[in-house]
């Protein structure tokens, strides 16, 4: 085995998720994840750990969404038991065939997200992490070789994360400071408050409140949003690829919007509940070893010189604890990206912290 | 998708498991059966039940077991709470290395089937059924071609098991009749009590208390068991091959043993627990579709002319509904097989039953 599987492995239990004696674990093996579910099992048997293995195969979800007729049933007891008796959910993504789900229509996606909703929290009340073992589906998304993918894939993961986490506590002592982000930038002018809420330094481990794998982006939950966005970083929702999406805000809810492709995904995702029509999420990107697109948003959402929104579900970490504000609790978070690399700035109460991709506390900086 | 895989899923669902609208499924996926699982999925999806696929991943087994160290926590609660909400659980079976567990340590493997006795018990309150998808390794197992071996599992699975169930019948009421069996072939004069027990008409189907798929055996669960018995058909116990296992019973307890192959896998499994070293299932093959060994217990067990003894647990079947009798719960099931087609005779109550291979009611019996 590829010693760098291993030590990804290795990042994953300890790292990221924590994982500690007696502690039971869901391991989420995707198709093409297989060689990274075994070190991640030997990880977890010399933690003490108790993993349990879900197939998490697009292919397997595909058949029985298209072929179930009527109304989902709620929250089914197996799943749910499963998940409400679980520490720890590791989600271990390697895709076949990224557009594995490419003709699930999108009202049965919609139903399906609505119906797992006590699921997902269940899941969310856990340690869980994200990752991706590289695949040759993924570098083919990713447009490169698959020695290449795999090079790029374990840049961005096998990092000193506790010294990226130093760097990017000062962006989240700005946000958790300020009361107003704007973004500004072509076809761009953007305004958010996040007084009241805690931003993430999401440094790939939940001892941060960050559950991805890689990371290094600082989030928060915006509110009351207004003006209007392009992302201009192509994406895949829901298998379909989506280009130029531009969303238009008035009172913190999407009131018009457009895209260049991929329009249909897009309206699937406004039309899933009400939460689907505001933002859940500001991140920006922090993580100077990604260093090019690849049309996956663990990615691309986390690259230096992107700032990203996702509309729908917010994290509770945004919230301080023992607040009683309600959150976008949307079924559906989807990121979108745009590049701040050029003719962009960022401002927290009227101050640029970052502009054209580069931070306040960068050298080249210009106010 | 090849037919018959629509087929077998189907067959599965319908005549198996019996699956119903509104009931909570695990799909247990081995790591060469995503095609079947795939095909489950669609059928599951048109009866309108709610599957979780949980992936049985023997290499993931092998690295969490030899990574392992100290003792295994006794039934987790996330694994427990899954299949105590289950209603049914399908096990696809589908190898791509049949000895993929080899150089996992016997101890280890006994300590961690001891300690899942709950959830063990969990999955056989449910509708379980096992069954296996043709695989490349599958047909190396077998020593057959590939293609071969799919049309012999096809042949196997896809049969009339309506009808099957019917000629079985006879040999069921024959075991709930009588009191003592007895086995004679060569090296080979075994007596078990059968008194007090009901015989299970294994017809593939939970409908039937059945749980294989391919079945067609008839089998019941014996006890004060005397005598010597030779298993000539060749096996494989935890991956290792094993040949030419010989017992002999005192008491109902084995006191004596040996094996030409394999005699490591088979002390382990005798060392498990004190119910490892008595009769779990005594069952009498009967599906002429099976045509040949190939060295799977699923199928092996069920050729017309074999007679098959486990060691370990026994069904909860074979006791009356109601009855307080304690049968055997050991944390193993291991079965083999004996060749009865030749010199050989299956008695109940001193009855001829079966001579040769040939029932009594079959053209050629001779008394």
């Amino acid at each position: 085995m590829d010693p760098r599987v291993r030590e990804h492995a290795e990042t994953l239990v300890d790292w990221s998720a924590r994982i500690e004696a007696g502690e039971n674990v869901v391991v989420s093996v995707g198709e093409g994840a297989h060689d990274l579910a075994v070190a991640v099992a030997q990880a977890l048997g010399e933690r003490g750990a108790n993993p349990v293995s879900t197939y998490a195969s697009e292919e397997f979800s595909r058949a029985y969404l298209r072929a179930r007729e009527g109304e989902f049933d709620a929250d089914p007891a197996h799943e749910l038991a499963l998940y409400e008796n679980a520490d720890a959910v590791l989600f271990l993504g390697g895709p076949r065939n990224t557009t594995a789900t490419a003709d699930v229509p999108g009202g049965t996606r919609q139903a399906a997200a609505r119906a797992q909703q006590g699921i997902r929290e269940a899941r969310m009340d856990t340690k869980w992490v994200s990752t991706v073992h590289p695949t040759r589906a993924g570098a083919q998304q990713a447009g490169m070789a698959f020695e290449e993918y795999r090079e790029f894939v374990y840049d961005a993961v096998l990092r000193d994360w506790e010294s990226l986490a130093g760097e990017m506590a000062e962006m989240k002592a700005i946000l958790d400071e300020g009361e107003e982000v704007r973004l500004v930038k072509e076809e761009t002018d953007l305004t958010m408050r996040i007084d009241g809420r805690v931003a993430v330094n999401s440094a790939a481990s939940v001892a941060y409140d960050s559950h991805n794998l890689p990371s290094g982006e600082v989030f928060t939950a915006p509110y009351a949003t207004e003006g209007e966005v392009h992302f201009d970083v192509p994406m895949t929702i829901n298998s379909r690829r989506v280009r130029d999406v531009r969303l238009t805000f008035e009172d913190g809810e999407v009131v018009d919007w457009s895209a260049a492709q991929g329009a249909a995904a897009l309206e699937e995702t406004l039309d899933t509940d009400e939460g689907a029509r505001r933002l859940g999420e500001l991140g920006i990107g922090m993580n100077r070893g990604i260093d090019r697109f690849t049309d996956s948003i663990l990615f691309d959402e986390k690259m230096g010189d992107t700032v990203h929104l996702a509309l729908g579900r917010a994290y509770e970490s945004n919230v301080p604890e023992g607040s009683e504000e309600a959150v976008n609790d949307s079924a559906v978070h989807v990121d979108m990206i745009t590049d701040v690399s050029e003719d962009a700035r960022l401002e927290v109460d009227g101050e640029v912290v970052q502009r054209n991709g580069t931070f306040r506390w960068e050298h080249g900086f210009e106010e």
